[in-house]
């Protein structure tokens, strides 16, 4: 495939510079479907991207777009605050019913805001009013959010020093496997808690992502949620897990905490809610949390209806049985025996893999070959992103809805693309 | 009319408590056109409330509508993160061509995420980095939003509470009118500036709404901003309007500011930018200061591409020539005199009123009236919100597209709620 | 007199660069008695500047020498942390008797550490633990110290930089005549705190200096600080009265803010306490405010037991009866005659003075022309320091118990100081 | 010994609840000499405290008794500020020419007012002016002093708590041996640094005792601080050893730091830095850390000239020559040999003992059992200290010029409290 330069004038001349993705990507996007993007030259990409978790259906999924058609047509409500509306009562009912109820989840729902970062904002002003404590535990390599809130919890050293004050009120604790098994899973975590000398503020909660998608595909053993878990309890606080990428179904599971058996305290969920790449998010807390008053947050996109529609049928589609996590499964364990092969030959490189469900990474020695490899790939029309605080590592996030022989596609194109750049 | 009692059940179970619009208009709304929403009982209710300012072109606008659905239906890229898009492309051009061209604007673009407090973090980073300086001044009664970073900004002390932390970092200053002129403008200010002893921090930048919507529909002359600005140029700060609610046409010209001449170093715009409710925003600011670095900021909804296409018609149908902007202040005038007639029967309580364009407030000396008299109007199908920070003032912000019947009518139902909560 | 340049050069090669009063004084001083101190070549200098009004009895005051030889012979404690010593009690027992029951002031007493900032950041301390709150308003050109707790509620700006993080939970208001009595009083202050959307976080408490020393003799009027105080009142704020400086008698009574009726909360003693120069400090406060927990607060030399011993020969000698207060008034009105004359002939430039009790300043148009005059008078055998933020305002602080000869004869060297400098 | 309750009346009615020493050790002091204290019934009592160190050369020692009597009855100048003064000089070149050309130390000395924390407070302002970065690395269990810039870096969370305001810019570290050498030294230290992932703010330096005092008689060992030192070079960090406690020869050398051969970047004394426990205290850094502007950080009793001349007597006498070291070493081991046969004694106990010098602690397993053994000890004439976060450790720090029959004496009361209490 050859690739016209493409007129990217009013993007260089008129859009900031804070732009990336565009950079890696030197396209101009027009139309999608499925697993498949197509820019305006006609050229067509395959997607292992799925707007960073955003598209776990799929792009403009025909069930979904039938019903936000629909709704569009008939006038429904767009725009709703926190207004009552019939979108909104389907959501909740069907989000009780497919997600909560079977799931014996006795969450309350809040609509913190369409983002993922008004759903971190939210989960920690909650936490900190509900514990009347400031400081909070994240982790090495999480990522959640660029709101001042939620960059206090976030690693990345590059995002952080753009919020231009010293953030504070946040400790970072070692990730599952942060040196590798040879330290004590939360021995100093819980060494500092328990020492009235250590000098850690007593934090409010906890937050976690069960898999670190920006961080590298850094995925917490089930055993070491549940310890943390424990930990939480032991030690009064709550516990958040940011399911914004990992939840809706990435790893199989509607949420990626399923597979411990943990329950957390608060969960916020964004990305793939909407099932149609809308904004959406949501916080979800025990009853006994739901400490607000009316009105204590607020903002002028919490009802995005359209969003609520999608959202309602992309769980009555794709989450009414089993079938989806069974599929994501099969579909993971087709994406492991891909990268097993990568690895196997490029053993000299010391390639090796980490994921679960259909999310994925891909990391090499030399931090700099994931991103030539998802050069290549791009130029050999595959979407790939990197992660991982170097960028080290190749993210594998295709849409769960991708067929086995797109699947297969990609995944060739793949090998190609870190063979070629040896 | 009356009302029966809808079935909340499910907001009442199953969402959180935070939940406000839906307490005091106790209807779960179906649909909606132009200025009117229509519950599930197939009650009316005319609009005076415009989503806060999201819906300056009424409901389900029918030019937005075709321009949505041929996009939904041609399988346009939905979700876009910052790739190019020929979406974005097409609201870039139509931006740069008929706003910033014709009024000399030099900004660039940025795409911050989807909400306002998306924009306003951004703002305030940029700033902060820009300047090398932590602080920000800000004003009473100032409203920008939930996440950390814009609460601090934020004067209500209830949703400052929320945070749970203290919020630091910024400093309030009167607004325009807060000693009903009893003080020289800016006295306070500039002398805590001036006096190297004075304790404030210099700021990086000033934040200001020219009217202040949620904080009572306070309006900043002309003259106030003026001399803000200078003061800014003079002590080398920033100044960015947070022109979120106020922009967007909502006074009469596509900028709030425009009316007193001034350039801000930073805009903040949202709610109506996309034109039919989805969740849109956008940072601009003088070219000089895009010292962003590529992924500096960062956001999973920040190309919220059907919100471009509804953006992008919303400026072709309404900005290519002046008849947006003359026909708000005809509206206006409309509003004016009705509100004029209103205080004339109502002097005896001390009902006053003020705005411009079609932002309006109207303030009796008991704060409780206002309550009552929006809980009248719903009653008889108008939809008005309060505001300031006590809720003593009755805002009016009806669609800029109302029509002069629509808007009559609604006055009228204003002037009997007023009338029947004496 | 003639001035041989001393020799420096240890205090050059080893002493760091922060130092600040030996390079206006370029002399080293060896002795000193009452009003006059000596350098190492035999020349004497008058003292208008009493260790920044830690010296207000004098250089070694024959009666507390005495007492302090008698003490360091017999081996007296020297040393005590917060142990019980007979020293100890015989200061406290001394300063209930001189000074707190005869104002009927119903302190608890607090021994902080040896300085001034100890006390301040206790203060601090107390006040926020009793309120629950982290706010505390101090004033424009305030001076409170040099630790961080302190130097959040200093003006300096200079001073403030220096702490090399964002100074934060300070907020300063205007204080006595900063706009020349053309706003009234507490205006901007008050006003923040009724408006519930002010964006002021609600004090734990007020700090406040009757007199500001360092920030240029700047003079509270009586009805100002009782104002205040029934400000603090009303909104369930703290008064905090610093009074390290303008305490011991400098303003006349005990304390400076006797002549104004208030009884604060909270008073910081320190400077003048030892009446020796000895490092010393008292927090006092109302009983009910004494919920420290045993040890919450410490310090090594809480317990510098040859300063409680100069401190209570000093009570016991100066304050047992009003003797003292007297003097000091006298002494203080032939300053003002002394400094009105000075600026009948100086009105061309712009010299006008103010000041109350032994602590006056003296300012002119040109704020250069301060720096000048203390320059000027050193060189003619007498200290004179500057003060305000542009070091525009020469300080007047001789010891309390300087005669009226070594009055009168400082005085008209200061005379000829400004006449030679004009 | 029979103990008459002293009458603690004055104490008990307007001393402040903040009082704590006073309360374990229920008599009333009125003089000492050497390594004893006489309280006013005429009972003396053995000194293991010293202070908590600041008494290294025993209660007023002879000849620094001799030379402040001298200074006093020649009416030196008492209080200097930063004022040039022969006792200051005579200081400088003492200290210059026995403590720092000796150990090829090039280090400026400032006097950052009379008290450790002023130190501290000096240190950390100055690090963070140099890096331009306003995290600090602190240790588990580390002092540093009770005002705000210095409580952040201490660990006790009861001190902390006393604050009032969330303490922040600092962030803990495991102290060496603080997992039993389970964990490689720094492992997780070095990690966060060396991870643009990891969350922590870049430190602008480091704060570490050579041994933890207050947090229990923690040792470092020399490798460790090697280790450390060697860290912050390669991550560009200033290496802050607070030497309060442990300088002044209280483990042997006159720094503590010495046997580990590390040249820090500031050092903080105070503490014995005077000899006589009158409060002085020194911040010392590498002349290219000299970047204050003058008067940057200042304070009243910086020139505390007695402390002066009581300090330049203690170096002259004690640290001409290698003396007084071998001594101590010598005491030490007196010290170890007694606490072996304690420990071996109880060692049903879990008994356990450490120190180096003359600093040491004495551990049991129940942690009540540290208190017990002071208070039976303090009946038995001898002053104890308790020291850790549970106050579990028994600190032994005797006068230095303590002679092997006191130590033999104390040794023995020690013993038997630890046998009366079992």
């Amino acid at each position: 495939m050859t690739i016209t330069p493409p007129a990217l004038s009013v993007f260089e001349t008129v859009e900031s510079e804070v732009r990336s993705y565009c950079r890696g990507w030197p396209a101009v996007f027009d139309r999608a479907q499925g697993a498949r993007l197509t820019d305006e030259d006609g050229h067509s990409y395959l997607d292992f991207f799925a707007g960073a978790g955003s598209l776990n259906y799929g792009h403009n999924n025909p069930v979904l777009k039938r019903a936000l058609l629909d709704y569009l047509e008939r006038d429904g409500i767009t725009h709703g605050l926190d207004m009552a509306t019939t979108a909104k009562r389907a959501f909740l009912e069907s989000f009780q019913n497919t997600i909560l109820r079977p799931r014996d989840l006795p969450y309350k729902v809040m609509f913190p805001g369409p983002t993922g970062t008004n759903a971190v904002e939210a989960a920690l002003k909650l936490a900190r009013k509900v514990k009347g404590r400031e400081a909070i535990v994240s982790f090495t390599n999480a990522f959640h959010g660029m709101s001042l809130g939620s960059l206090a919890v976030t690693g990345n050293a590059f995002k952080r020093a753009g919020a231009g004050i010293p953030l504070v009120h946040g400790t970072p604790m070692p990730f599952d496997n942060y040196f590798d098994g040879k330290v004590p899973d939360f021995l100093w975590f819980e060494r500092l808690l328990e020492d009235q000398g250590s000098g850690l503020n007593k934090p409010a909660a906890v937050i976690v992502e069960t898999i670190q998608g920006e961080g590298g595909i850094n995925v917490a053993r089930p055993e070491w949620l549940r310890a943390l878990k424990a930990l939480c309890e032991r030690q009064d606080m709550l516990l958040i897990v940011d399911d914004i990428q990992m939840g809706c179904g990435r790893t199989g599971a509607f949420f990626s905490f399923e597979e411990a058996g943990i329950t957390p305290d608060i969960v916020t969920l964004s990305k793939s809610i909407s099932g149609y790449g809308l904004p959406m998010s949501l916080c979800l807390f025990n009853p006994e949390l739901d400490v607000w008053s009316p009105g204590e947050h607020n903002g002028t996109f919490r009802g995005n209806n359209p969003a609520f529609v999608t959202a309602t049928a992309a769980l009555d589609t794709y989450w009414a049985d089993g079938g989806m996590e069974k599929q994501t499964t099969a579909r993971g364990e087709q994406v492991e025996q891909a990268l097993l092969a990568i690895c196997d030959e490029n053993s000299a490189y010391g390639a090796h893999y980490r994921g679960r469900g259909l999310a994925w990474g891909l990391e090499f020695s030399d931090p700099q070959r994931a991103t030539a490899v998802c050069a290549r790939a791009f130029e050999l029309g595959l979407l790939l992103e990197t992660s991982g605080p170097q960028s080290e590592v190749v993210k594998l996030l295709p849409p769960l809805t991708i067929t086995p022989d797109e699947l297969d596609e990609g995944l060739r194109t793949l090998a190609r693309a870190v063979r070629e750049t040896a």
